[in-house]
């Protein structure tokens, strides 16, 4: 988003405090969701975008009933979903993504509405996310890993392959390896970066100019987080601990 | 502790809702500790067993500060270097851990302190708990990932091995293999439960008979934490749900 649109003003929103939602339940991932988003509005965004495929699998359809008319709300699914179904001679698709995404069948389901013949394959790989925050990727670990969660029967002989978690562009080559560059690997960043710019500007929403500072709020901070966030953002980013929990639990 | 002291009732509290502890900062997990240590009291408990090291590093000494006198309280660590110093010709200890223990450093001061001749050599290994809770043991990427973590310069020439994680007995063999035998590699599980067997013991704490049933409570319920859980425990368990952070939030 930052590299597409870089007059837009970002305000982030990291739930360090419950992270990762991977495995975290239905009931829960609603009830952060709800109230990032409150606490997102009240910070004066234009358009909301949940930026999680968990999130995105439990709490988009909510969010959008309860923020209709007030804001729009994007996710990471329907662009992806769209962007699948534009690339020729796809019989079969993967998905892998976290046990939460996977689970909610979410992908399956909107592929097959638009398109019933479709054959869908989905995976959930949560050992991605720590590997990959652990910094092990171009490595022996990575090669290893990727290669036992692609070699599953449910991902054989597909010809597209969604990554359906944020963290996984960061691998995408090693992916992009793995199948010899014979299957097309579609990743989340890139495809909702351009789906929400298109919005912005049909709506004629778009900044000429930088109108502020950035914010990148966390809800719990830690050392480690803020380097890892410097490894995705490519540049120094300041974390601002927000106590988004803390201060209705005393 | 259930099979060294089957006649006692267990009280668990897992905080799935923020599990991970590994990665989450010295304040928050004080926070909780607190907040479940009273929750715990307020069960019935006659003792408490921090059975986290992370949560023990950071939290143990105002916990027992603040309990003293109403109710014994254990922790993880301080069994295992009582155990460490007693094994015969050691003169550098390895301890692997999550990125808070390691950070808190409460292994190396503790068993300098006790004996400030040994060495002691330290190494987080954060990628260890996921791929266990995967299931991913005995096979050919817990061999390459414990392979890479154990060949670090930290843990090199090492006579004794302090697993300073309650998930890693899971993988004691492998690690023991990796070594050839040639190490002493210690796990809390065991060590935490004879130190607290003979404290009961000796207080005249020790239960005759089974007084009532066990209770396994969750902050967050997932049927795959269910699952793990029975990993570990090797009998069935009913997970209740416990809200005891919903009921604050709201």
């Amino acid at each position: 988003i930052h590299r597409l649109m870089p007059n837009e003003r970002l305000i982030y929103f990291g739930d360090t405090a419950h992270l990762p939602y991977g495995d975290k339940s239905r009931e829960s991932i609603i009830r952060y969701s709800e109230k990032i988003t409150e606490f997102l509005i009240s910070q004066g965004c234009k358009v909301v975008v949940i930026a999680c495929n968990t999130a995105a699998s439990y709490a988009f359809k909510i969010l959008e009933e309860k923020l209709a008319g007030r804001i729009p709300i994007f996710n990471v699914i329907d662009p992806m979903v769209e962007k699948v179904l534009t690339i020729p001679n796809v019989k079969k698709i993967g998905v892998i993504g976290t046990k939460g995404t996977i689970n909610s069948r979410v992908y399956p389901r909107k592929i097959k509405k638009a398109k019933s013949e479709l054959k869908v394959g989905s995976l959930s790989t949560p050992l991605l996310v720590p590997m990959i925050e652990e910094g092990f990727f171009n490595n022996k670990i990575s090669k290893t890993i990727i290669h036992a969660y692609l070699s599953k029967r449910s991902v054989a002989n597909i010809q597209a392959l969604i990554l359906a978690c944020t963290h996984y562009p960061l691998i995408k080559g090693e992916i992009q390896s793995f199948y010899k560059h014979g299957v097309e690997v579609i990743d989340s960043a890139e495809v909702t970066a351009s789906y929400v710019k298109e919005h912005l500007e049909k709506e004629g929403w778009d900044s000429g100019k930088l109108a502020g500072n950035h914010h990148f709020y966390v809800s719990d901070f830690t050392p480690s987080f803020e380097k890892s966030v410097n490894v995705f953002f490519k540049e120094s980013i300041h974390l601002e601990y927000y106590p988004l929990w803390k201060e209705v639990e005393e």
